[in-house]
């Protein structure tokens, strides 16, 4: 295991336990590719692919390794194994990453709590399920247009709990899971306050639409969410500051939770690379336009293209990882976490810059067949675009502000 | 009607004649888009809007007055109304582009002939046939990744005649076309020539397979057509110089037939930068996204798009058209249609760079919701990448070479 | 004389007085190129030059031809002039822009007044000055950092007139002007108002500084011009419209008197790419180079950069020509003025971006003989840098906001 | 110590030795940037600063701590000392690289040699003449425009050695440089071959013209270096394969030399990045400015383009040393050294696309002021562009093939 990269092929994990991960995806990516392309097509969730991960123990990656998962703790090595799904199908690697996503931070929690508080945590339970196969997790969170720390979903005090109501939408998994991990407004006696919850998806007034119809990811299950007053108890809702503000100190794990998912746009511009490249190696015409300045420069961008997503992706997942592994939840300085979120934007805009140049590329170098339904650079040049909307900035508009203002004026709430 | 145009709006016709046709075709734009959305999902030729186009007469635009056709000889109104058709529905504008630039280059034909010898061209009878709308023409030319002097159909010299054996693809229009202009390798007793003719579909050996399933343009009819033995008399064959030779005087005619077709792409990235900036203007978030900088710098980028691509293809049109309306095929100094050429790729370059990246920008304008099947903006995002293989230079990796070289060693074999 | 334009050689004169005008300018040509050079190291400003051109009459281009003038009407063809110029020293060409632009602005405004009213003019009486070679009329304008609506230079009213005092900067040519036109503030009893004034550089409280110190444009004579206590007759000013507003029919005047700037820069960029293509048709390794993909992709990318800054500036000008030709200063109505403003916002973001593009791709054609000091390349690519700074729109920050909202909420004060 | 890196501030030194240089450098940093002034106005080889860095040691960075040297061998680090003193001089960057990247490499034939060679290596009496600040060695290999195996100056064997004659440029450092580190063609009894030579400065036939002047780098002392009959002794030459191949086992060396060279150009443009965010802090209308779109689209487009460049060149560095540091020169695979040279490439325009774009949007945040002579941006702007001559790839034109083909016939004739 090393820790440095090389540009000119793909991210290589950095821990053993990554490095077994691989090798389990490695295996399954030809299944993978099968069904993206019919999932694709019919419009359907990748049922059996996200099968076939809970099996093989993907989607327990993060669970320790007593309660049957692989105990990943490397946030770098998340993006690597995200990377590998996506270059096989990145549907299914933007499913199970909004599962990994959530159980890597309930790892890290528990990781970083006492020792004496871990066995109490709510996280701790979740993880050894999750080591069971027996749950999956999906993030409700996206409610579209809506600023994240303004949603519109509301979480009544009543006498013996919590009723839940609202809608989201963009659930990636949800087809598939098991609990639905939501923010919401909680309106308490005291005035309206942020926070989270986990619902179970058996709770009365939870439906899952699976009504998600996109451009591209067409088989990650990313549709619609209800609930209509769904009773949790008390204890079920975990404050997250006041209502209407933003928590300078979430930064960090907006951070850890955003970098990784980068590597999505990097899998699939990876596919459309080695596709494009391959294409120059047979076929009647292949030597002449391989020989080419017009196609000689159209893969040397895409060389160009992919180091710069690879150099760039690479140093921000090495550097999160090292401020962030054991670190607990919201215990870094709002500055680092700021800094790193930054970085996480910046890398973000030059990998979703770089990807979709990459796809577009591809499909001139390999050509007229590239433009013809079922050819695998279409799906990818649909798939790719969804790097707009599925951002680690979570408002499309606001990453220029973000990345132009190095010293905003923001109070830190936390 | 005025001859300048500006760079803030859609280009307008300079002839009666182009203003008459817009006129028809804003008319129908409409049923069109309707269309538009339900052929692109069936993935079927769009049978029911090229009708239409046939009956308003948009299909005769070329043909004379007293045919019944509107005389249309301005090549930059041609494109105008290309770029009309194309923002109600790019597959369309396709389409019917291929049979008006044939109409067109058959009219120019005559115009410029002799006028003792016009009543006995045979492109003065299909003019009436279109005229009456009893013909729609295919151009039934390319074989994919074949250099276009070195076709791979052919016309085997008999007794009577000659007899056509091929496979042609990207025949737009084919499913509704009368008749098939084709390119082909004549095999004569003196060696081997190029040559066009053209074949009826009622003649025995043709057929049309109608199986176009693109990635975009879904509704464009570009399937393949197959001729098995197809009988011709011996005066259909129209000599085009020697096999494998590129005829420097043919530059003057592709500019011709090219540049008209970039409107196409000018009219999809017209729809989208439209659709935008009307998304903008309502909804809950709208008037805080407009506000951002975010999204102001995406919108201020697609206008600069636009100006350069409507600039560039305004400019190109209109010194094309001046060069070449009066001229007869192939009858301009070869340095002059090289030129022009050189001016047709350069804004086919500058007018594809800048389309796909006005739909690019658009969609993130418009936010996630342009990203759900069916959004008009998805059908966009395909279509408008037809752009690297329906483009002014048939192989597309030889741009580069022809703008890099402005003084070539190429044998003027005319 | 044609009014099309080709997209791969240099923009034409649409009239004859044009045409005469280019001739001129290309027999001074090779005096103009050796001057830049010197004119450059030493930082001294175009006298030579602009002498030269005053005595065969470039400067009286706009002036009657009764006068001694060329008649020239044409804001197209002052652009060509323009561009003609850029070509052999970008420095002389924006001197002289600034006093052309001015009498083309004079000569519109006696040209449109009722004919009654023409003589008594004192625009007519500049324009008679300018024809005998006897004016010299300087933009002393630019308060650097000031916005234009709020400038600090004053006309504070006195028993006999104006009294003004001030600091202007980037007063091109003004160490041969003999005039300065100045916008100020109007001190009056009623209150502040905008104001222009003409101010003779013979007047006592004139100081012509002749301190440019450019990066670039070293010969443009740029520097400041102070205003101490200059007395002028109460009759001098002319009102501008109140304090702090912007008059949205100022537009078309700012339009017309922008855009053929822009051929500053388009020139700068022609003469880039001529040198670059020049240098790969002799030298021991031009061949070898030229048939390089990595050259070629450089080569090729010139040729696009030209055809869209030349398409996009050909049809903007042609565009404000025929609007503004034959209208009155200030006589369009407000959309008007800010339509064909925002066409030459853009294409001064096409041309900008184009030329600086230009000049860094002809410097990599070119190889490491243009990276040393004296090659004209090297003096180039410091000019072409000024397109940042001297812009169509006043306040570099503003281009953005200006294009990306269509419909501003902007009082009309005309 | 770590060796990871953010996207959002400078690289940092990996080692405790790059550490202390780094303070080092820090102290001398006012110094260098006032003399960089003054040495770009002359047009002088920055002798002052040359001096102060050998008295400081920085020269001896790569000698062993017992010669009186630094003993620094990574060359990530050497990459970091590299931006650091660029971002206070680019012309003493590259005058000292050269001096180092040479020294480095000595280091590490002999820290790789078997132990019982190491004493009788010449390479370890240069290091240990370095380490006593007696030595500063000049790469003094290339000739314009000639292929670099294929130079024009020879080396004719004679009764009692080598007579040298030839004609050397771009010999940065040379007029400090007391020897020149030379690659000529060996011209033997068997047949031409490749050489390398070391020659003192003191040996008669040595001429130092110190003529360098560029447009950029002014103080860097690029100027030739002509060697008329110089005499050296047989074992002088150290053969570097056949007349006019390339060996394939010396990518990992011109990776490893060139890699680090790309430092200076992040140091300029993380100079210019600084300059451009500092000018937002205060004067009259900065406030104003960093608020509006147009600024923060520069200000945020500057953050994209440093982040990509530290990525990727944090990347590739942190690789070729984990690869090179330890290997003896030429003992790698072949295939390794193109992967590694491969990444430097792709890296090198990654860098160099980047830094010359950040420094013009430095001058575009900064405004109108950056435009005077004698503003540093000024001389960054024509510093940076000598990345299109100073490349890791020697023929700019061969790094698009070079990319492009990911698989050539390439012999091996190590």
């Amino acid at each position: 295991m090393t820790s440095t990269a090389s540009l000119t092929s793909r991210l290589e994990p950095v821990t053993d336990v990554g490095g077994k991960l691989c090798a389990v995806i490695d295996e399954l990516a030809g299944f993978l590719a099968e069904q993206a392309a019919i999932n694709d097509r019919t419009g359907q969730f990748a049922r059996d692919s996200v099968a076939r991960l809970t099996e093989a123990g993907v989607l327990a990656a993060c669970a320790p390794v007593a309660d049957g998962g692989f105990g990943l703790e490397s946030l770098y090595d998340l993006a690597v194994v995200t990377s590998r799904l996506a270059q096989a199908d990145a549907s299914v690697a933007i499913a199970a990453y909004m599962h990994l996503a959530l159980s890597s931070y309930y790892a890290r929690t528990v990781r970083c709590a006492p020792a004496e508080q871990r066995a109490g945590l709510a996280q701790r339970q979740w993880l050894a399920a999750i080591g069971r196969r027996e749950m999956i997790v999906c993030s409700a969170v996206a409610e579209p247009g809506v600023d994240p720390s303004r949603l519109n979903t509301t979480a009544r005090q009543s006498d013996v709990g919590w009723v839940i109501n609202g809608r989201k939408a963009l659930a990636s998994i949800s087809p598939a899971a098991t609990h639905f991990y939501t923010r919401l407004k909680g309106e308490t006696d005291a005035g309206a306050i942020q926070g989270t919850v986990m619902i179970s998806r058996d709770a009365p007034g939870v439906e899952v639409r699976d009504n998600w119809d996109g451009l591209g990811l067409r088989g990650s299950g990313s549709g619609e969410v209800i609930f209509s007053g769904v009773a949790l108890p008390s204890a079920a809702l975990s404050p997250r500051g006041g209502w209407g503000t933003r928590n300078a100190r979430g930064y960090e794990g907006r951070a850890a939770t955003s970098a990784p998912l980068l590597a999505v746009y990097l899998g699939i511009a990876e596919a459309a690379h080695d596709m494009a490249v391959a294409s120059l190696a047979g076929g009647p015409n292949s030597r002449t336009r391989a020989a080419s300045a017009g196609v000689k420069v159209l893969v040397a961008e895409m060389e160009l293209r992919m180091a710069a997503a690879r150099g760039t992706l690479h140093t921000v997942l090495a550097d999160i990882d090292a401020h962030v592994s054991d670190a607990a939840p919201r215990s870094l300085p709002a500055e680092v976490g700021r800094s790193l979120m930054a970085g996480c934007v910046a890398a973000g805009m030059v990998v979703e810059r770089a990807a979709t140049e990459v796809v577009d590329l591809a499909m001139q170098v390999c050509g007229g067949r590239s433009y013809v339904a079922g050819h695998p650079l279409g799906r990818i040049c649909r798939d790719v675009r969804a790097c707009w909307f599925m951002r680690p900035h979570p408002l499309a508009e606001e990453w220029l502000d973000f990345l132009a203002d190095p010293h905003p004026q923001e109070p830190d709430v936390s």
